[in-house]
């Protein structure tokens, strides 16, 4: 008798529950979508503008910060270098530069050793999640629609996701509340939060100052934790920028989550996450457990890009609030061109509000805007957005879009309204 | 009636149970030893050897990268700098470069589309653990002892790892087969076994080619995968280097594992991982389902480094032969010493099999080797090594001390093997 090797046979149903999820599978379908239609015109990316991609050279700043750890930190040329170019530490290189930035330009004081540098932000909500869901009992709660990468890093740990819900104000905390209750009811709990307090992806809503300080508040009675996220902070008109909830809170409920990716450059992806919570047992802050865990996903982050950003902030005098406010001039002046354009685009029964920063958008539609009407859009009007309901856990979000504008020229974004507002008047009149 | 708000209570006990894991300690303990005696001679860290960092300079491979993406892409200068600059493909951009060089170097035959450009082989790991491990029942075996970074992975994704014996020449397979058996009869099975073929870590150990054909044999019968890791095999001596299992193959059962730190640069934190089966179902190959996974970790792997170690294998002919060999004669030199020092210095009764490659070598001591042992190497001998204990998930290490010698100098490693001798004969002679 012959033994016959079976062969490999691997199907999507062997492999892990993450990757059939409609999260993954949405982003999948929009760059999809994106590659068929090369010539419209798009409000789907929210990466940031491309000009300011155009004249940036890392070298200078890679130099500014081996200058740095010559002079600043007594290293010889070789020593720098070689802390550049070897293995690093997990917890990072330029802790000490984010912790004196975040101090100068958000109000967060927190020590060096509370920062984590990650890459990019997606790491450090692995690095949280991760850390702080010890069990399949501890749930985390975002809210509804939220951002894709949080939900799908959870997904990837397995840890279940609830939904809160949201209004124009940004999260509803009668249902952040009532939700915390209802999942202690089933013998679970509701771990943390994830929260963009600023011009939210995909929604562009803000809690104002009150709702920051009853967040906090809640986080405390409810016993959560609080994952903070605020790419889109820096775009506020000048002087309007509220503080962060990691700045106002006295409880250490806070986790805060920062990318260099908008206001530095995206192709470092350089992030960080800020935990300065003091764990009992072995003893030191969250960020330790959370570098250790870092040892385990990507060991360190790239000590040459660490580099690259730590220039950036040493050449402007360990601020961002520089580059951030230029940057912020060209959203602004976006946000205001796509708002006036959709004022007298859109036709009746739509229903918006304008946002005052952020890359974000909604408009709620009278019909239902799903993958087949972006295909009619993409197709006979040239223009794309996206359906919020990749962004949503359940079906409120089943006559949403949201429109990005932080990606395109002036031109782009007044001829992708004309042809969006042709596009709507259609769908809407069917 | 007053409400107290509970204050944050953070415990080690709270936190999830990967971060408690004695693989996750024992880094931590091992980086502490080694601040604590920072003028100890170390044969502990696996590193490259930082003289290859002291001329290392980033700048010409981004520009010849840049100028290929420029000459051979057809990209304009201010597209070829958008690339690298923005945000990117989670497959990566150097995946072509990659797969060239594979064919060239190692005999690996694959499409450009069967890599994923990864931030260093550890979350290449990460990528092939999650994707494959669906359920609870998929457990991963490991040569026992086994590379940390591979169990930590596995630990912080909540997957089960079984130990598999080895001998002196690598994984003993009769015990892979055994523990196949004995994992299906409890209604799970054995999804992959990592595997390091090429002087391991921490052992040293090879598996020449019969075993090799063997092992993907019983990876046939047994329906198992094989994750392959092979950093050090471009130290064997000139054309003695033995094909990987990724090259040997015909049942598309090999994910290949694979890292730029050693012969490139670790400053980069690139890796990649090959993976050419095809997934029936939605379609396309593994590697677009870890590519997507991916994107939840940490979105895409820097297109600068990705544009660094580019511009290298470009300036190589695509080919990293060169590079390795030349890198290759300083390790086997050092491994010479170390093993030439050794065969006077140590007493009767330690044994040990000179490799013949790789930056490891294996002691097996007549007394337990462990941390207080090590203490007392540190403080009263100035010389550090690394319990084989921390490697393993049983006690069969016990007795065993790792010993790297890719980091040091020759004089280190002469002065080392010296310190280390006259503690070794005071430690197994009480």
């Amino acid at each position: 008798m012959t033994t016959t090797a079976p062969g490999l046979r691997l199907t999507d149903d062997d492999l892990h529950g993450s990757l059939g999820d409609p999260i993954m599978r949405s982003m999948d379908f929009l760059n999809e979508v994106m590659d068929r239609f090369p010539d419209a015109i798009s409000f789907a990316p929210g990466a940031p503008n491309p000009v300011f991609l155009d004249d940036f050279d890392p070298v200078p700043h890679l130099d500014r910060y081996l200058a740095h750890l010559r002079e600043q930190r007594g290293l010889t040329a070789a020593q720098a270098r070689r802390l550049l170019f070897q293995y690093g530490p997990s917890k990072g290189l330029i802790g000490d530069l984010i912790a004196a930035a975040l101090r100068t330009d958000s109000g967060i004081d927190v020590p060096a050793e509370a920062v984590v540098v990650t890459v990019g932000c997606q790491e450090a909500m692995v690095l949280a999640l991760r850390a702080l869901c010890a069990s399949a009992d501890d749930v985390l709660a975002v809210v509804n629609p939220c951002y894709v990468g949080i939900v799908g890093a959870a997904r990837m740990l397995g840890i279940d996701v609830v939904p809160v819900r949201e209004t124009d104000d940004g999260v509803d905390l009668d249902d952040l509340r009532r939700t915390c209750h209802e999942v202690r009811a089933t013998g679970r709990r509701v771990r943390a939060l994830y929260v963009a307090p600023d011009f939210a992806n995909p929604s562009g809503t803000v809690l104002d100052l009150a709702a920051r300080h009853a967040l906090l508040t809640l986080a405390d009675l409810e016993d959560l934790l609080v994952l903070e996220d605020s790419p889109y902070g820096f775009t506020a008109p000048a002087g309007d920028r509220l503080p962060c909830l990691k700045a106002l809170e006295h409880g250490e409920r806070v986790l805060f989550l920062g990318t260099f990716a908008k206001v530095c450059v995206p192709g470092a992806r350089v992030g960080y996450v800020v935990a300065d919570q003091v764990v009992t047992g072995r003893g030191g802050l969250l960020a330790d457990r959370l570098a250790s865990l870092k040892s385990m996903v990507t060991v360190n982050t790239s000590p040459i890009c660490q580099g690259i950003v730590g220039g950036m902030l040493l050449g402007n005098g360990g601020s961002l609030a520089t580059i951030a406010d230029a940057k912020a001039v060209l959203y602004q002046r976006n946000l205001r061109l796509l708002v006036e354009n959709l004022k007298t685009a859109l036709p009746a029964g739509v229903r918006w509000r304008a946002p005052r920063g952020g890359f974000f958008l909604r408009l709620r539609l009278p019909v239902p805007a799903d993958d087949a009407l972006l295909e009619v859009s993409a197709r006979q009007y040239g223009v794309l957005w996206t359906p919020m309901r990749h962004f949503c856990l359940d079906d409120s979000g089943d006559h949403q879009i949201r429109l990005s504008c932080s990606y395109l020229t002036p031109e782009e974004i007044t001829e992708g309204v004309r042809r969006l507002g042709e596009f709507l008047r259609a769908a809407t009149d069917r």
